[in-house]
């Protein structure tokens, strides 16, 4: 068969390729890849063994900003995606990020520059993770679910549906160190949810759906409400 | 005009192809049909006549799991999109589900597995309906909605911006029968309200902008607030 | 270099165009333009010196509709995208909106028609503006945010993640003259707000992450909660 495709870099043989794939160069690929129709593998993005990567996916963006907005440095200046990650459908992931074994991306997912996932975790349709976050190993990131920039989930997080998070407590009006969400180990945050900058969720604690998060939140309650409070059960 | 394009099924001749479509094999397509550039259609996907596609589009998508995400057993095996439907740009739609006469499904939406949705409703840009749900006839599901899995919506039913649903009660952490809400005819849902799972909300009923429905309620009445309480008025 | 995409009008010599970029007729490019790989540039659209647009995009496209939708009539035809704009990724914008100098689109965001962006505004990742709206200068609408049609945003406002909108009062009900928030210069409102139809969010004005606006609210306050009330502090 034709191949239909534009690549700058080695494509192993054993690499399943769909039409229309663009591969920049300096790009390496594990064995058994498989890429779907569409998709562009920029510049020396890293792809390891069995990965399954969908169709129309853009994949290693290098950050771009305007006059006003903020700039990021990232110690590592690929994206390295390791073996056994299955990425969807219409998903963009940006250089300097490492996703770990066996994560899956839903379709229209977009993660940003100097991100880390760990193994096994999963993140939904749509979801968005932006810069500078670390999400811990077999976490659940729902759909639509907003992860801001300099957020920390440790293991085993729920993340529930749209789910909101906001790192800038001045909304831009000062100067400040940008801080995300904490995240505990098996914490489990409800859909819909708002959490505020820098606020910590204890491990173990649920977050019910619509809370609004304005303060840190102990280990193993349940809290809920505007503001969210520890429920009396 | 040189056709640049991969197909593998016939292609009738009244077809109006964009530029680098792809189409898998076993793909129908009826009468008047038009595709936009660059948009996938995968294998076995089922198009009437007078479908409009816009470009970029992934259509016929096969589910794909990880070790900690749930199974779909679909009926129908393809994805079948009945006549005079239109569908936007950016859009992904699953195979196994149907999609009746006269739909209009809005650029970035993404439609998984097993999904009915009835005659002439509107799933709206960047909107998401998850898998095993039925939507009625003459549903508007508008921007940005989340419409869990295993969800009914009856006919004429209205889901505003925003809104977000769940269907998993303990969020992960037991074995469950998922369940989504159940919304009946009439019923109109305002921007951003939480519907947790399992819900059943009434015949015209309308719940507030950024209520979070925790239980059932009735037909008919007016209900806002956190939890959602019927209004005095 | 071979180039390997499909184009209907002239193209600069100092244009840097990715692979299988489409470019139907009556488009205008400026001098240095960067367009990403699968792009696509539909007719008519007129794009400033100096833009950058990134992969798999959609530009220019002309409004659809069904039977139950409303139809919109844009004063000029085209897409107008003036210089030093720099558009992401996966994003869609439609014909009659125009988009001024050094405005930054984020990846996977959608602009519908008979939209006016001004000067150095931010419209964030995955973000959504309908049709018939105005947004000033230097403001900053974050990621996934939801501007509705027919909203007026002064200059300099502050729109955080999620943050959602509505702009008619009886859900596709009645018939009724729709109409957005009208939030003035400088105002910043908080993560998963919810606005109501027609609310004017005064100068300066502080809106609390998770508050349903559901009246309008003074200049230079800092208000919160369900339904959103003034802070005493």
């Amino acid at each position: 068969m034709i191949k239909e495709g534009f690549y700058l870099s080695h494509i192993p043989d054993d690499t399943h390729l769909g039409k229309y794939v663009v591969i920049e160069d300096n790009v390496t690929i594990g064995k058994n890849v498989s890429i779907g129709h569409h998709t562009t593998i920029l510049k020396g993005t890293q792809i390891g063994d069995n990965v399954t990567i969908g169709c129309h996916c853009v994949l290693g963006i290098k950050p771009a900003t305007n006059a006003r907005m903020r700039k990021s440095s990232t110690g590592h200046p690929h994206l390295n995606i390791q073996p056994h990650t299955r990425i969807g459908h219409v998903v963009s992931v940006y250089s300097g990020t490492q996703i770990n074994k066996g994560v899956f991306i839903g379709d229209h997912a977009s993660i940003r520059e100097n991100v880390l996932i760990g193994e096994e975790s999963v993140i939904g349709r749509a979801a968005i993770v932006e810069l500078n976050t670390i999400i811990g190993k077999s976490c659940t990131i729902q759909t639509l679910a907003y992860i801001t920039g300099d957020t920390i989930l440790e293991d085993h997080v729920f993340i529930g549906p749209c789910v909101s998070m906001s790192n800038d407590k001045y909304m831009g009006a000062k100067e400040y160190s940008l801080k995300g969400p904490y995240i505990k180990t098996g914490a489990k945050v409800g859909n819909n949810a708002s959490l505020l900058p820098g606020v910590v969720i204890g491990t173990d604690t649920i977050i019910g759906a619509g809370a609004v998060v304005t303060r840190d939140i102990d280990d193993g309650i349940v809290a809920a409400g505007i503001p969210a409070k520890k429920l009396n059960r």
